[in-house]
């Protein structure tokens, strides 16, 4: 007899490992669904604040209504930000970021500010070389 | 007579501001640049250290010789790297980020360890949810 149990690799004790660079991981799915152009203004803009549909369209110049849907669908469903329908005439929707949604919003402000910061002295740099 | 210089509103003090949200500004069109899917894996994968095209290539599960050198004439133009010829039989190209693009890798540094660390959290509350 042997007491060791067998190796269940779908059990709970299976370790996961994340791997952006990894074509199938989940992580580089959720990292391309969060850094694409509209979602990352979506998440910045939500790391604001709560919006209402029309006003974060206002918000990220350029967006369609379709993309902006899409946009916010595939953030739901990753779990980066909630839906909530209030009950008023007419009735409104409103957005908000989760805690995970916080995060990655933060880290994109991080990178935002770098940017924001630096693009100036680069345009300068580039115009010099342009002569 | 007037002392007061007419304000020249092209010259060097003119502020210069930056806003991602707008979509004519420079700082909006590097952000695009610098999380564009091949890009921010490439950028992630020089925080590393150097790499030589090839190596990197084999880094970035997926991406196509013509994308990857699409994607590093982009970030080298936008300051973000740099590519140096090495005298050397077979020449060889290295590639290596500039103290903008190392800063860059280590704002989605930040945002792919939250990323890595959430996702299988994320994934077993979904299939939770399909029961």
């Amino acid at each position: 007899m042997n007491d060791v149990p067998a190796l269940d690799p779908t059990g709970p004790t299976q370790e996961l490992v994340s791997d952006v660079f990894a074509r199938g991981c989940a992580s580089r799915a959720v990292f391309e669904d969060v850094t694409s152009k509209w979602a990352s203004l979506a998440l910045l803009a939500l790391g604001e604040g709560r919006y209402r549909f029309n006003a974060l369209r206002r918000r990220i110049d350029g967006v369609s209504e379709r993309m902006l849907s899409q946009t916010l669908q595939t953030l739901e469903r990753d779990g980066m930000l909630t839906r909530e329908v209030l009950t008023a005439i007419p009735p409104r929707v409103e957005y908000s970021l989760t805690p995970l949604g916080a995060g990655v919003a933060e880290q994109l402000r991080g990178l935002v500010e770098l940017l924001e910061a630096s693009v100036p002295e680069l345009q300068t740099a580039r115009e010099r070389e342009r002569g």
